[in-house]
């Protein structure tokens, strides 16, 4: 499933705004096939995976991040009728489809087939699959929001500099976060002071540099499109992930809106002292109220001498 | 050597101002004797194996975290002295003295006694002697910064609320910080506001409780002692090892003025947001400034759902 969740990574973000799965197919310890979600959304990787394994797959175990659909569309078949036409033995699902055309009916009538369905709800492959679980739970993108900061929280020094608080290999680390987005997010102080670019600037990746999006009641330069609110994020059409990258005041109202699954700690090991702060108020006027937004760490990692820190909203 | 590194942890701080040595005799494979810094200073670590081994330490390898001193005092024979009478083989000397006393003629006087002698400068047995080697550099004690925090580098919410960010397991570890310490110090805002124990609250290390200093122009209590600037921390008769312990204008005050060698920072998985930052102006207005303080990340461990990062002057 490990090896799923990682297929399910390379359909991120083009298979947009559908979910990006991957599948594996194994049969007498060896994997026969591999599938993920293609660019669009169609095929689906339950059908890259069997398309490719043909008529070897009768009997055969096939791990999918995500349950496979029930629902026949016109671009293609439910893979659950696939599935049971394959003949295959088990099925082992990493996490259950919340949409309600699928939710359970897939594995249903995969087990009506003959095929043994476990499901497992393994936290790597819901992790890949947020946006879609995000969405369809609470009606608005996934969110991811970026610090980039000193060991005492600032992202500026007292005189306001701040390029650059965090070294070239957390700023590469940036921009593969950005690859992965369908859109990215800056406040309209962060778009007229800096006018950023807010493009992925990695060999290879730079077309997929996702839509840029300002919160900011002013106007805002061809290619971009405003919100006025953080709420509003539930309004940008087929968007799944959206990474919210500053400045303090937009941090803090995502923050404060409750609107923040997903926090990247980008941090130098530097002193600012008296420094601009990463966040503002975020209505955390008690330790009780802070504690009760729980954040767990998911990851860390040393990116030279910075630290990333993962945190997910518990 | 690591392990006469150990050893030498258990002379702290019971045998300051003396440095805290640890040594260990080797022969054929085998560990003869150890021993470390008794408290008061007196006898040596290399004393203390040496008696405990016997004659059976020639021929034999010792290893001393620091090297052996080379000034006959009534207090007891120099160690070289011992040394080239029990005819060891070889020692292998963690760090060089700076003693002026000794500084090279311990390790001379051993080798014209026929001992191999490797010095290694080696950093873990360094570190541990960092009390001894900051008071003859620079003549005042090594000084470690601890900080308590948010993720956004907050020391107590927008209320002022502060008990407790860190969890208990963080607070146990700053307690053993302070038995390690030879004295801890507040700033006269936390005095008056907190009227600190500054004890050490561990089973077992009660008695450990260091030296109490303020730096504060005004009255301490009973017990205290008070300094006006964070350069008179020089004039702190036989403390090697001082811990600083807040509030944010003392961290302040000691990180502008150059003077922390090490610094802990206890963070809690939880943003403040808007609360009281951790330090406030250290004279780094541009980043250049901030970087050239170099801070070495020296180790970093979790403590339960907290994580401690020890920090290390470059």
């Amino acid at each position: 499933m490990a090896a799923a969740a990682a297929l399910a990574e390379r359909a991120r973000p083009l298979a947009s705004p559908n979910p990006g799965v991957g599948a594996i197919i194994v049969k007498h310890g060896a994997v026969l096939a591999r599938g993920w979600t293609m660019p669009g959304g169609r095929p689906h990787a339950e059908a890259v995976a069997l398309e490719a394994a043909g008529e070897a797959a009768s009997g055969a175990t096939l791990y999918v991040t995500l349950e496979p659909c029930a629902h026949r569309s016109q671009r293609g078949p439910a893979c659950a009728d696939l599935i049971s036409a394959a003949g295959l033995a088990r099925v082992v699902v990493g996490m259950r489809d919340p949409d309600p055309r699928t939710a359970g009916d897939g594995i249903a009538r995969i087990e009506a087939a003959g095929a043994q369905v476990a499901t497992l709800d393994w936290t790597p492959a819901c992790l890949g699959l947020s946006g879609h679980a995000t969405q369809l739970a609470k009606g608005r993108p996934h969110v991811t929001l970026k610090l980039a900061m000193s060991l005492d929280g600032c992202i500026a020094t007292c005189t306001g500099e701040s390029q650059w608080i965090t070294n070239s290999a957390s700023r590469a680390h940036g921009h593969r976060e950005r690859a992965r987005a369908d859109a990215i997010l800056v406040g309209g102080g962060t778009l007229r002071a800096d006018n950023p670019r807010l493009d992925v600037r990695l060999p290879g990746l730079e077309d997929r540099s996702p839509r840029r999006v300002a919160l900011t009641s002013g106007k805002v330069p061809e290619g971009w499109q405003a919100i006025r609110s953080p709420e509003e994020i539930a309004a940008l059409d087929g968007v799944r992930y959206l990474m919210v990258e500053g400045g303090a005041q937009t941090a803090s109202a995502f923050l404060a809106a409750g609107l923040v699954d997903r926090l990247l700690i980008y941090r130098a090991p530097v002193l600012l002292g008296g420094g601009t702060p990463a966040i503002g108020h975020i209505g955390h006027d008690t330790l009780e109220k802070a504690f009760a937004d729980g954040l767990n760490l998911l990851d860390r990692r040393q990116l030279g001498s910075d630290t990333l820190e993962v945190y997910q909203r518990a």
